[in-house]
């Protein structure tokens, strides 16, 4: 294990889970070096631009917030707060009303926020640092359709909400449950999220994300917490955290601020993600989508600090261009890759925690044209210093379908990843001049002491990439990796095991929901 | 073409073909505005490494240079120049030298190699600059095999040869016709490099690579230059190269120092690249890898510099991991993509052109697996400022085959990161403003003058990614990326059209070409 111990200490803590008995034997892609609740970036962040551009962003920012402003909806609670802070309020309606922030107001209001934080997990061992050098993954979030490779694609079901949940939790390379993993459609609109929060709490010992589709699911999302962490804890800590979208452009309706609120007042963290199709809620210029993106997701940071300084919060972009023939979005393109690096420029000059990019595709199938796609969007977050990564896994058909087998082959990825944050170790050790000088010039160094030393951590170990010999692999059946990501996501449904909750508490939990549910009828809406 | 206007000038000149008619109905994956001879990088590499550790790499080399040596074979004229240059020579037999260099001796002896330089295409506006922040992607070199869908793999031919040019000749996104693309396994090994620079020079006219497998070979591509572009022509420019490996490790063999000292007497180029398989050839902790890489590359450049200075030089590296389960070699990993990023720092240190990384895959299907490693190690390639980037283009099975379909998906990749290397331009235009001015919070953006002044050239346009809504992808069959790959490139050779050619010229090469033929007996080693 010396490869390891010469790394930087900054390298990354060990899991507890990972620390003993890193060995090839494990079985392929088990890689317990690299196993961590979060990743410690290890290397450098990719700076796209210099000071100068970044100004100039910023000054764009700063002209959409004290130029044309910015719309609140059917909130006056939240309008009577930055009238107070100091914005200009314009009143355009009995229930709309325009505010515009002088330059540097907003940015000012941000600086109580912490800079990085931690969201507490029931399992202590899977708690995550969110700011700084730590990363961490969760899977995507928010699509109505689920698809396979047996059955095609259908609308989502609760049934398919906890396949993904424990597809999740069985990988060791995401960090977090994340939130709506899938649209659960069997379930009411006003109920599903009650089965949502469950089954995270349940089939993950890992943090999740809550709802944030009404004020009250999201104050429900929160009592459930009360109910596992118990009330001082949450009260005290980050245990969940809601993911938000403004309205772009240049809109924040009161349903979203005031559920914004109620996470702000309790102290949880909350995301603030403008979704910004470029030439249709955004300019089609990536330098204006940054200043737009960083004008919405700002103000909203802005307002958790007003509701409660301190509460923890994330600044957030989820930048997308167009097939300018047919007006479709696309994902996983080369321009929004740019954004996100520049998004990490900004989010440090802020000193708030990122949530940028993720696993994006356009494709419809776990196909070559998915993974490219994925590949380049993903590498824009790590090498962004995105510290939030939702979509790192099953992003599939412009986000409008979970696939399982993209889920997978994605979880592989992340994999990948954690191997490459870990950056290059630069010592006598690594440089292993020795290793040459043992058998000398022409001799191969496969018996040498540095190569025994080593190879048990040498390379990422993949469990689903076949690096067989063609022949080999041929005589197996030639299986691309959608056809092997098919039966990788069956074994680990087969072999999963929940982890062990409290029967107590499971049945305050069920007493909750069940209460919260005979409370209303179904909505559909 | 505001969007175009408004970029900084460096950000790549626009080729004469291109420059007029930007224009979305042009079909799609054209991106007119996109088109280059070469790309001019308008971002900044990413460097991974601190300058200590820079130092630490470099010392490395030395380490390897003055303690354990570089081993030459068979060629006792390059082991002459070495010690008149100050190498300390031990014969270890009568046939084989190991020389050790003072640290420092390797890189002051490279100084005299040019830090850029032009390779000349036959149509001039195909010449290519290698060097510095331009950027060169040239198809996949060296596969046994050829695979398509349709029949699957088998031993490549002279017919998959000249196919194989044409479909490079046919891509924007390309800008060298290669080398040996594949091997054309039914003409004779000692015969087989005429037909195959005769390809190049007839079915492309950009630059493209020589024989490297024989002294005599090298000449005679060499000799075809002089009859393609003139003897004076030839004498006083670079317009052919050959791509050299180094016999790792740490060993020249005679036939390679012979065949690099004919293209560096004839004043040609040459490309230095050990192919460093870590825990066989090198070691499996990248920091020794890169640091051998370099022992080796510099190495072999510092004789063309001994041979004739100013000699057009390329610094090579193709780091490489292994599946320490099973031996085999593996592509497209995490650990190698780092490393490519530390070659680049090291080149731009030695000020030399940088040959590094490509499209590598392990896969042996044109699939997500193929993909996913094929951008990760292409992203390593092009952020870490690599010049000269050999296997761009078709690469699959771990190099052994060369795939019809992952080539046009390689290309429509090669072109996506012709978007990404433009960067993003931050001006008053591109932050657009007047953009979300003009209809103000919550309305669309379509209509806005700032997006019609846009929406040309806003977005890279793939030529065979499917953006289309699952539906219509659908109903329309729903191919996978691999299907559309393999009816895109039946495509482009059905309209493919060679490029003119004066007759006497073709004459004059068929006539060199039928007079070594029959000058020489067929070998098949």
């Amino acid at each position: 294990m010396l490869a390891e111990g010469s790394r930087p200490a900054r390298a990354g803590r060990r899991a507890r889970r990972g620390a003993a008995g890193a060995d090839r034997t494990d079985g392929p892609g088990q890689n317990p070096h690299l196993q961590v609740p979060y990743i410690t970036r290890a290397i450098p962040t990719y700076d796209l631009l210099g000071e100068g551009a970044l100004d100039r962003i910023e000054a764009g920012m700063d002209r959409i917030l004290s130029e044309i402003g910015i719309e609140f909806r059917d909130d006056p609670t939240t309008v009577d707060l930055f009238r107070v802070a100091g914005g200009k309020v314009t009143e355009v309606s009995r229930t709309v009303w325009n505010i515009k922030f002088e330059p540097g107001m907003i940015r000012d209001l941000v600086k109580t926020a912490p800079e990085r934080f931690t969201q507490h997990a029931r399992n202590p061992a899977n708690s995550v640092e969110i700011g700084g050098d730590a990363m961490v993954f969760a899977p995507s979030y928010g699509s109505p359709f689920v698809m396979d490779l047996d059955n095609g694609r259908r609308y989502g079901t609760i049934a398919d909400f906890e396949n993904l949940v424990k597809l999740g939790q069985s990988s060791p390379w995401l960090h977090h449950s994340g939130g709506t993993i899938c649209e659960p459609t069997d379930i009411a609109v006003n109920k599903r999220h009650l089965d949502m929060v469950y089954a995270h709490m349940r089939y993950s010992d890992r943090p999740f994300l809550g709802s944030i589709t009404a004020p009250e699911r999201a104050e429900d999302s929160i009592e459930m917490c009360r109910i596992l962490f118990g009330s001082d804890f949450v009260d005290s800590h980050c245990v969940i955290m809601g993911n938000f979208n403004t309205t772009s452009p240049l809109v924040l309706d009161g349903v979203t601020t005031q559920a914004i609120t109620a996470y702000a007042r309790a102290g949880q963290g909350s995301i603030h993600v403008p979704f910004l199709l470029g030439g249709a809620v955004a300019p089609l210029t990536m330098a204006g989508a940054i200043a737009q993106c960083l004008a919405e997701s700002m103000t909203a940071c802005a307002l958790t600090q007003l509701v409660r300084p301190g509460a923890p919060v994330v600044l957030g972009g989820f930048l997308s261009s167009m097939a300018l023939r047919t007006g479709s979005p696309t994902f996983g393109t080369p321009e929004p890759a740019l954004g996100s690096l520049v998004m990490g420029q900004m989010a440090r000059r802020f000193k708030l925690p990122l949530r940028c990019a993720g696993n994006f595709a356009t494709s419809k199938m776990p196909d070559g044209q998915a993974m490219q796609q994925a590949m380049m969007s993903m590498m824009s977050a790590v090498q962004g210093g995105a510290n939030f990564i939702l979509h790192s896994a099953g992003f599939l058909d412009g986000l409008l379908s979970m696939s399982y087998e993209k889920f997978v082959m994605d979880c592989d990825m992340c994999g990948a990843l954690h191997a490459y944050l870990n950056g290059i170790a630069v010592d006598d050790e690594t440089l292993g001049i020795d290793a040459l000088a043992e058998q000398g010039p022409g001799e191969h160094l496969f018996g040498t002491a540095h190569t025994l030393r080593h190879y048990k951590a040498a390379y990422w170990d993949s469990a689903l990439n076949d690096d067989q010999p063609y022949e080999t692999w041929s005589e197996q059946g030639g299986a691309d990796s959608a056809i092997r990501a098919n039966r990788r996501w069956k074994e680990l449904l087969a072999n999963y095991q929940p982890p062990p909750m409290a029967e107590d508490t499971d049945l305050a939990l069920k007493d909750f929901i069940a209460r919260k549910k005979t409370s209303m009828l179904d909505a559909w809406y």
